[in-house]
């Protein structure tokens, strides 16, 4: 028995408005739905990706299981080849600094940088990975 | 210009042995690649799911920028409606208790536990997300 695949990426953002405003502008990602003060869900694909406030969801409370994290966690989305320049482009545009840029030695590369709770943001091509 | 799709996930353990154990064998992950003290790494479908030693990640470094998360995150994998009971099952025989199941108003069907580091792990069904 396998876990069939992952419906829901996680990230905790100590500015929940700030966040929204740049996975949707900067990373073009589809808002799904939003509660103030608590979280911004937004679609990506099949797959749904979640920002928190670890304020808000680390208190006990009867509805969901606690969590909440901090300190800079990690997401990584995919990047077409043909399209890196264009999302050099776009975070320039967007003011996004690029932290650093890697060519893997699979002919995979990866381009990263930081949300504005300063995650680490990471546009990867399929084949870093072998896919 | 949007990101295509999530590639990596990333969470957070505080011991990697751990957890590997419990995603290889609980939630049945492929094993893709580890390093000692510093991560495991499993596949999930056509998607990758990081598992990072913060203490380790978190330090500055030449080869990637530095990330790392204390305090329980979350992630959520794919349930197919039909292996409710054995997952049910799955889980009472590897000893980990269900903290939560929740049937949501749309026909979307929950189940909440934890993985060794205290991260909040649920098998959701797509109907929650109205995928």
């Amino acid at each position: 028995m396998q876990a069939k695949g992952i419906l829901e990426t996680a990230l905790y953002v100590d500015d929940l408005d700030a966040a929204k405003a740049f996975y949707r502008d900067v990373l073009g990602l589809t808002l799904h739905a939003e509660m103030e003060g608590r979280h911004v869900f937004f679609r990506c694909g099949e797959r749904m990706f979640l920002l928190f406030d670890p304020q808000t969801t680390i208190a006990p409370n009867d509805s969901f299981p606690a969590h909440g994290a901090t300190g800079p966690g990690h997401v990584a989305f995919e990047l077409e080849p043909e399209s890196i320049d264009a999302w050099r482009e776009r975070l320039a545009q967007a003011g996004v600094s690029i932290e650093k840029e890697l060519e893997w030695p699979n002919g995979g590369f990866s381009v990263y940088f930081r949300d504005p709770a300063g995650n680490s943001v990471e546009l990867a091509t399929r084949q870093v990975w072998g896919l």
